[in-house]
């Protein structure tokens, strides 16, 4: 059973009966009658006027929003262990055409307002330093934690002081809204998000996420980046479909709640080995070679992380049935 | 009747059904079993030993194969007409890190190798100038001629002597194949070329080309690349296994021949209208504004491509009964 | 004797002891009393408010003001011949992050105003293709040739129509002014040009152009960049006393009618010769290279400029009496 | 009297006779008889063949050496606090084409070897993951500390197993030798660096640093990159005659030992107050805020170094005489 990546887990049927269902003629690129709907759908989803574009991947949904809000010598705050840092092969410099990311700590990869303000301060106004120009902050965060609204607001409201543009990388966005309960706008918009990337691949998609601009004057010019990067896919209406399927009947939602449930099972089998806080579908827990050794011999597939910590990954398709083996054999240990 | 573009085509049954055979859980990116059967596949295809990956676009293909070839102070040759240079939005110039298109002139889009020649010997040898690093090529060409591999090996030549490296746009290789009825090395490693966007999409994929390195060398760093423009997707088995579909039984190869087979139907019809000869899919005709609504009016779909002119672009999935009434309706204009 | 280059002359007596005066200490960078001048002379001599910053050199000036004025996806109409395109080695596509020249053609290196808005004409709106942001002319031309006030003012009114940023090389502004006998307000700001690159190397200078923004809102971000370019000296204050002393007492027309006036001498021996008509300090001539043989055996030093051509360029420093040999000499071939 | 920056110290006088000596006129760019001596003067220097060139700045410098060792998608390893990082507002990100960072620890920004080590370790090898091609050290460093040479030998091999290039920033290196004693190879070439950015502005030049390759092969590409950044100055001649007088003679070192030796009358009066060893001529103090204003009561120019400290930097041109007054100044607190 899989639990190294939510990445690894199959496509949902109905994205697949959507992708069936959508095989036919269209026009090439986003000029066809699916990809015509995005903006109408986020715009009804979020309660605001949105734009919105399909990209396959999630670094591409990144880098193109950095480079939207980020002029090539400024820079990008964010978390140390932000995965625009750790694990997009350096994607925003490219994108941004150099920009710098520059980095705070912060428990369980999140970003507090007070640390974005004490960075921005010790920054010389001078032309020898890198001016930051944005904030991106990740919701769910690289420890499945997720940003309150209000904490959400604090971070926005330093931007607004510093003018700084905020991003929000929501690779587990919809784990994040799913453990909140909360309006998907108060989490984003309301709270002063500016531009969202909206991870659909890890909750049951097969490659389309979505880039959601709250502040439309930066889409303009992102529907000629995302083609200078090769992501204006030429039959775009497949990834229009996939993207519509979930938000249909709120199907992120609830791929979300179920991939959540089954972190939840594996907390509270692991309680005493936790690192952080689970919120989301991440479970990092403390655990030994040999622990590790008896888990995986008995078929469960994780990642180390680092010495003595591993991460276990759920996924929206483990059922409470797929999950207790794995429960069980934690509390085993 | 769309005549548009072959973007516009839907994708082939096969190519449905082997997504929907391959979902399931798998390592995500390009860890996957299936990703694993490309280098082999392409190897058998090629008759060499080759390296193969896939990405989402033509354009993300041809840029990644240019930044292997090229440094960001050198440049690249291509026609004018180019689809790197005309419709890719700036593309090279992002992925190569600013380097420069070299653009000459030739009949039908194509790029001669007396042409290479003579702009390589203009160039003075110095630092103020640009100095090319690679020539590209795209077979068939943008208005649908086709290279020869004599013709191909003729550039090489060039190449070899100048020290440039050779990438072939294949966003229509299949129709050129078809075409010339060699076999693909033919026209590729045994006539030089180092590396080849092998395209799929047009053909009756979804959305998977792929990037074939014939120079392996050139793929190492390539893999970095890719990831870096955010075209490493997650559940990257789902375009491998497209691009399997494609090749299993050579379905390109068929798929190609029936486009081509659809605009031999035109050209016939529209002999006298030809403004190139007609080898792959593409019909490129002169027209009148009248003429062109009489065709419009009747139901069919096409560019118009300057003045008087129009190009009629034929698909995998288009019968000889679908091509029949537009060849009619030119043939009585 | 040398009349191969403009750079190949020396530095005028009065810029020598400039920096010699100039020698002392004070404040880093162009937190300097002589940087401080900068904009206060520059305002003062083109009578309007501007902005201005010293750079080494004419492709630093050139490609910083195209940076300021194009994003990486867009692109800057130029000459085929102009300098960005054929000898900075790239330098534009370097600062602005790879977006691309756009060229046109034009008699003797000049864009006529009907050209550019004919290649505009030409660019489908679209994401596919490169949108262009801005136009860079050349006065004098790379062929010595003049943009006249209504010349310049006919393109910026295309660039209004279009939307387009007018940046104006000016490596030889000093000669074309020194040509047209107007005010240097007359061929800039007040017929539309947005930023200019004020040469003095080739007039008389050391190392130092500027960098004059008349659009002082594009200047904010170049101070930044120029930075990020290495090219804020820390000693710029003997860049700034060069430029002083170049515009003190007019030096820089001075100068500059100096060499115009030996491009003329030569122009009126070698009349029959004439490629151009010598508007600046360049003369371009029909000429055998047997002819060319014997020049060069009697010692006078110039570029060949293909076949059966070449380039002749006066210099600030060439006196009359300097000049007639090779006037003389080309007489008598 | 200015200890705000060795930046902010005249030019030597006989710099200032040499460019006056050197003024008439030559071939442009680098083809003059001045610039063709410097292959050879550094290669004397350093006793091996070297290749050497001019820029005008210490940020060209380090930006061309770390272009030459690092691909665009690759990283630098450097201190956190290096001026690569904090003082050249992205000028290696816009040199590399968006490199990154990698940023480490270290007592008064010294790198040492273990620590580029273990950072390696840490590093995943996939393509995820930012892989590191170069070392970047500063000698001295930015808080005036030296490595000897067998600290950049450790360092060295470190690079050597990890297949890492090793660029030295020499900004100050004439103080590091004057300081060590040693012969300047034994801390450069003989300890594994690549190449160094010899800089001479601090020192007594006015703008001109030199870029010496030690590894031959990097310069071939740097020549283009250096026009392509608009570093090639077409009065080149007069970078060139400004560092072989810096050389001839050792000036170099002479006016380093004078800035050494006025930093160690500092550090005498000081001694209590030191916040790292003086090494250099760079002073680091612990001062409040009351006794700063004393200081600069008494006419006395220096920089704040955060809350509670002070940076005071000595200059080729200050005497005992001139150091005397600051030194009692400080005793007397």
């Amino acid at each position: 059973m899989r639990f190294f990546s939510d990445n690894a887990a199959s496509v949902h049927p109905k994205v697949m009966a959507a992708l069936a269902a959508a095989n036919g003629q269209d026009t090439a690129y986003d000029g066809d009658a699916l990809s015509a709907q995005l903006n109408g759908a986020f715009s009804d989803l979020f309660g605001t006027d949105v734009e919105a574009m399909w990209v396959a991947t999630g670094t591409a949904a990144n880098s193109l929003a950095l480079a939207a809000l980020c002029q090539p010598h400024q820079g990008v705050i964010c978390h140390e262990e932000a995965h625009i840092e750790q694990d997009e092969a350096g994607a925003p410099g490219f994108y941004t055409g150099g920009a710098k990311l520059m980095l705070v700590q912060g428990e369980g990869a999140k970003v507090a307002a007070e640390t974005v303000d004490r960075l921005c301060a010790a920054i010389r106004d001078d032309v020898h330093q890198v001016q930051p120009a944005a904030v991106s902050i990740t919701n769910a965060s690289e420890y499945g934690l997720v940003y309150t609204p209000d904490e959400v607001a604090a971070v926005s409201e330093v931007c607004t002081q510093r003018r700084l543009g905020l991003h929000m990388d929501g690779a587990r966005f919809a784990n994040a809204v799913a453990m909140l309960g909360c309006h998907p706008a108060d989490v984003t918009w309301k709270a002063g998000v500016d531009v969202l990337s909206f991870g659909f691949v890890k909750n049951g998609g097969m490659g389309a996420e979505a880039l959601v601009f709250f502040d439309k004057d930066l889409a303009r010019e992102t529907h000629y980046r995302r083609k200078r990067a090769g992501h204006l896919q030429s039959k775009g209406r497949y990834l229009a479909v996939q993207i519509l399927a979930m938000l249909d009947g709120d199907l992120w939602l609830q791929n979300a709640r179920a991939a959540n449930h089954g972190a939840q099972m594996l907390a509270q089998a692991a309680a005493k080995r936790l690192l952080y806080p689970v919120e989301a579908n991440e479970v990092f827990i403390k655990i030994t070679a040999t622990e590790a050794e008896t888990l995986r011999g008995a078929g469960f597939d994780f990642y180390d992380w680092g010495e003595g910590q591993a991460r276990l990954v759920t996924s929206w398709n483990q059922s409470a049935e797929d999950i207790r083996p794995l429960a069980e054999a934690i509390a085993a240990l």
